[in-house]
């Protein structure tokens, strides 16, 4: 259950009107990797985690109300950038003094010019925040990744915290409105804050890699490919000892097109790089398909469920509780 | 700013796992009538109303904040309908059992098999709700609707309720577990509440028609173009008097395409069924114009702005305060 | 079937070329709230109003023709105010004119320049109109409302109507061409003259609220959850009589979470603010069911059946004529 | 202006309800290659010839109008293949009986189980059309293309009628109703006499090869990269005569990678396969620009101007008449 | 299996930053009809030409390479119209100078100042290119046209090819930069080469008209019906003999609306306008059928399959080769 | 400039068809986590990198080569495991057959029926696969991060190699055809080598974290808000040391209401659970801002540039070869 708090987390100020930066600002309210996607993300998959790992939960849970609370945030910000606009377009009978605006002529709120470039706030929000980025592209659900495993979910965190960092970065460098700029470092900073989060909980599961449950086949996890000619680039990346694991070391096959041929479409490719056997590695799938299947079946009820309880006084859900 | 409760605004339960329903039951989550909808929309809406309609804006939060809270029991739900799948996908180096699930051949199970018509849980959530509809397509920020006015937005609002409500009616019918016809009766409700909410509301704003500012032509306002050949139809839609005004009835021109091309394309329409003229229809546009406009720039700070006081004590935010 | 009539419903006409309104009029060619929105929400709905409800399905079309009809109307204004990029554009050959124009240093043409700013005219359509709206968002189905039911279509019309008339509000503040004013007040009055329309339609189907079949949950219909700290509006929406049925009045949950874990997440609620029974409720749902069902299976024939008789003498489908 | 005959254009009946095929049959109505991509390609695309070139203008608006009333047909089919759901679905306070269809239990009207394929006719539609393709994608005006050049826009034509002609021609697979199968053949047919007429209408115009107005530069016309390894098929398409025009003969480049090295990156590239020179290349462009963009300035004012007269006795409009 | 080759297709160069060209540029890195879009339709098309139309497959995957390398040239040519923006984004503690660009004081690099129209590259891409077109839609996989007939797919290729021709030419119309306009040239005239290609490749399938099998139904293919009132034009497209077969020619039905009435919905229609029979249709449709069927189902298997052989020294696959 | 070579990378052979499997496996030809997101990913990705940073355009465009050969192989294993379809859908005289097993009575073909959930299969592609994903949404740009900054977007690649390889470990569980397991098998163990390199290069860029260049506000970068009532879990994302930095460590808001209140909205917030001062941010800021801008400047011209050398012989583009 959510409850709403009139206080915002932080206090948003604006100097003054600024409609062109209120569009450059949507990108954070609704944008690919601005903050609803933030808060929608961590709270569809908190769901599969709520009864298996209810500490988890717990953390998507707090971090998704966080960042709903920065939306708002940054809906204030762009609401109170737009002011004005909204008022003027009720004195509907008098058009001549916005057309006067509109072409230029006028001197202090010259901004309604500069609100052209976001049409939709002229014509279809009233002046108000839309549910887009700053070019008028809605919100899509497909922003949000969740699928399920939190070895996954909590690297799409990391990535996803890291994008909206560098968005509040390059936003940062268009506004010189200090307010503004209080408002948007503590958003910056908060993603910075999460970022750290997620990288701890995820240090918390192990094995956690390779994501998921299943090892890779020994014959093609230290294999680089140099899929183009010329000149190539030599790195960690492909060079000396693969970065995790001992014993494994980078197998860099500067010619494909002819180890494909010669291997029958790598059918034929031996295990290199890799001490690792089938043997070890179908073990390894065995023991943690059982550790994390186990995890989830010994505390999800396969009948009757009850998602929580009055009052909760337990991380853990009834079910598991009982 | 937002807070979460751990404890679900409605007991949701469920008596068994039903991936099939729980593919229906997306259309509650992600689709274009669910709750993220409904809760988006009336969080965007509220932007524009809060410093000049204070007492809107509460009741818009309010209800916002409901539909979150709603939106968590869809998709704690879901979950719940799903469970299993996310712990059998976790059991990833035994494939021939699931596999058996798949071909029919298994019985206590079978719902797995059922999973299917939603590949989606499979293939991509791993046993999760997606932010979609029940056919897949991801939720979509144009789904909302937040045009700046609030004798528009309250209209979009009764809307938007009556097809969440006709959605869950025809949710009911799909399954037959006790517990999730509670919690959908339950949900169904409250937008038939939430539908009352928004017409009061609606009511307590005077004039609210037509919606905006300015009022239509009386050339047209009264008008029925019967735009097909044959039998038509005769109601109070298009004959006696109009539903709204005194002194206004409908004219009902039968062939359009005679009448368009004898008054010019219309610019020899005269004013006909209404007795309103051009003066008091530019008078009455003045009039609200000005009313609305000042509503709106008499509280609403055209230099430094600030959203919310610490502690907020007064509906009024904290310029209009001052 | 369709037929095309060679004059516009109403006299388009602009005194000269303007591409930055062109581009804001995109809104109601290709935008959620414009034309073809509500000539294909009204042609979709229509369907299911063929057969149980001839004398709405004749509302409902010959609305949807007069919608076409419009989006007629804003294509043609739009290409006229384009006017002259498309020759331009032709003039592929001499590019270097072009170029000085888009420099800013010409004089008379200088709408080029302002093209720009709805590169689609330039880079796509070569100076025709687009399927989408001000900003280049592409129109889609799923803006277009239709649930089968027609207290609930209705209202969306309803709602539908009261956005695209707003629009037109907005956009008439932007243009001073007066022929092209005339044009879009004579499209917004006929928004006004069709909400009109489909509340009258709606009044005749009795009773309407709540729209669909089903009756809402006693203990939920008459409550407000308090869902936020501070200080809390009162208004008819809260607090008093509720606005429909006889002794029913507002519950007012000042502390919901309290409420919520006292009433184990709400299964102890009992009814309140409402004097209507769960039989009554029962009744109620039957009675309807059987009225509305009937309505529709008396009429609809089960096995072979045809849409329309030759000539169409009726508005009943030959089915039920017969 | 648009008209609505009440009669369908070809006389449209099901011998039975058939809901899984109604599934199927959404991909002419609100699919990429359907009905109404097809009235909207060619209805936006009438705007920019409307002036210019009445008689294709005619053509077109003609074809759309047609393409209207087919979608008319198929929304009929459609809503005539799921007769009952919409019935069923008012029968509200009877849950238990569609459930048991649901379950497969039951004989005569399992057709509802079958509509489970497609959700939305029972979650969103309540058993009408929904504006999607066959897997529940909303429409989108992104498959409108219209580019302001009819040498462009009748070859987009004829490619949409074909790709409508194999959907309808897939679909007739997929039913053995002789009345669908009917109305199918006749859809199918008419895409058939479309493609025949844009055809027609594209040879009226010369040149119309390349498409536009620019020749391509002689270097790259007639050149085919081999941008594989191999054997390479040899065909009219990369050897010998070029198809179009005396004198021009494929180049076939077997090595692209080296050659591109050699020639600096195409820049040191000769004239080949090609007798064409530069400037009669350069000629011809000068002659186009002029001849097209004369033939559009000459009718299209660039002051006031008006759309259709009243009544429209000419093709041509109003400006062009006087 | 793909393979890159460092050095561009074209030597593609600029003379000088021009963001703003580089966000009309996007039209043909993520645009609807841009490289991508080329490349992905024929790629996708050409896995069901692989085994039984190996020539076909062979033609469309090199001019699907050939696209992916013009998709690079012009991602190229963006980033190199685009450079100073990434590096100054990167000097994001001296927001200052940045600023001022933006405020239009500053000189010699304004044109930051006009990247503001295309938001993206400042607030999301960082100065690089993003899968978008002009307007910041994003690209989809509905602009792909694949329909598993080469009838069809090689139309919808060349209209392809006809549309990204003329966005090329007009994009021609908007640069000055000498280097730009020769990467241009170079891309526009391979259309029309691909155009070419795709023709011969559509001229060696006979018959190839109707596109697909089923012919057309000897009543319908020959009719123009006149869907609008008033003057018609006359044109090859609907009057005299029709464009393709002897002994057919156009029937025109002046008023479509009586002549459907009078034929019961067109059940009535005679055949007109042609001298095939239903019989040689049906014909026609057998011997097609299975000549098409035979072509495909003799050289696929229906049991185990291979796609390449190692080496694939034959175009066809193994499985035919055997 | 790419080029393909006809062998795929991997030997992708099928047992049988089926089609259900095909459906899902669309998820990895055009689904969000799919081989074409990933391959357009890092492709686009590049561009900004290849004049700065020639090391990692090369690593990026190996990968993205590799990516697009994967994408090859899944559509590859799409086609064959629909096989059969396409040659039936020309067999288009004889339908009944194809009717027969739609009705289920058939046997060794009744993979047919199944492909009815995929009804694209049969109605729009015929039997190829298309770029949506197992649902038949289709592929978005919206789905590619590429945001102009290698310490953003390395971190988005681990993320999307993290959820390709989930995606493949779930749709390994849906097939028992050895040679799609082995093909399925190679793919998902390539996600994991890509991981790895991805995480090897992005180590090599110090400091890389935060992402980007300016550090956070010392005020929040280590505070946690508990965002829920009710018991709260504690672990290393909200207690002890910091998981980055000596001298950071967690401060836990517990009752984050409160202290937004007494903080005045947060402006008043100490510097807590941190060592460093405003100064030491501020120098690090300008630091790292001058030396990542002059890392990019250095080698990117401010005039006339040229992307590739011929032949390039060298890592870097000829302006900085120069």
């Amino acid at each position: 259950m959510f409850y709403h708090v009139k206080e915002l987390q932080y206090n948003a100020r604006v100097s003054r009107p600024d409609p062109r930066f209120a569009g450059l600002l949507l990108e954070q309210f609704g944008g690919a990797n601005g903050e609803l996607k933030a808060a929608m993300q961590y709270f569809v998959q908190a769901f599969s985690a709520r009864q298996p790992y209810p500490e988890k939960y717990d953390l998507l849970m707090d971090i998704a109300t966080e960042e709903f609370s920065h939306l708002e945030i940054v809906g204030a910000t762009i609401t109170m950038l737009l002011e004005g606009i909204n008022g003027e377009l009720k004195d509907a009978a008098n058009r001549s003094d916005l057309m006067k605006l509109l072409q230029g002529s006028a001197s202090k709120e010259e901004y309604i010019h500069e609100a052209m470039i976001q049409p939709q706030f002229l014509a279809l929000s009233g002046g108000g925040p839309t549910l887009t980025n700053s070019q008028g592209v809605p919100w899509q659900g497909s922003y949000v990744n969740a699928n399920g495993d939190l070895t996954v979910d909590l690297r799409s965190n990391i990535a996803a915290e890291s994008r909206a960092k560098i968005v509040y970065e390059y936003l940062l460098q268009f506004t010189d409105d200090p307010h503004v700029q209080d408002s948007l470092r503590f958003l910056m900073t908060r993603e910075i804050a999460h970022f750290q989060m997620f990288s701890a909980a995820l240090d918390t599961i192990q094995p956690n890699f390779p994501p998921g449950i299943l090892q890779g086949d020994p014959r093609f996890t230290h294999t680089f490919f140099n899929m183009s000619n010329g000149p190539g680039a030599e790195g960690p990346w492909n060079r000396g000892q693969g970065p995790w694991g001992d014993g494994e070391s980078w197998v860099y096959v500067a010619d494909p097109v002819r180890h494909v041929v010669e291997t029958n479409g790598l059918l034929k490719q031996e295990i290199v790089g890799n001490t690792r056997t089938d043997d070890q590695i179908e073990a390894m799938n065995r023991k943690l398909s059982k550790q994390r299947s186990t995890e989830i079946s010994s505390v999800v009820p396969s009948g009757e469920n009850q998602w929580s309880a009055y009052p909760q006084k337990d991380l853990k859900s009834p079910s598991a509780i009982r």
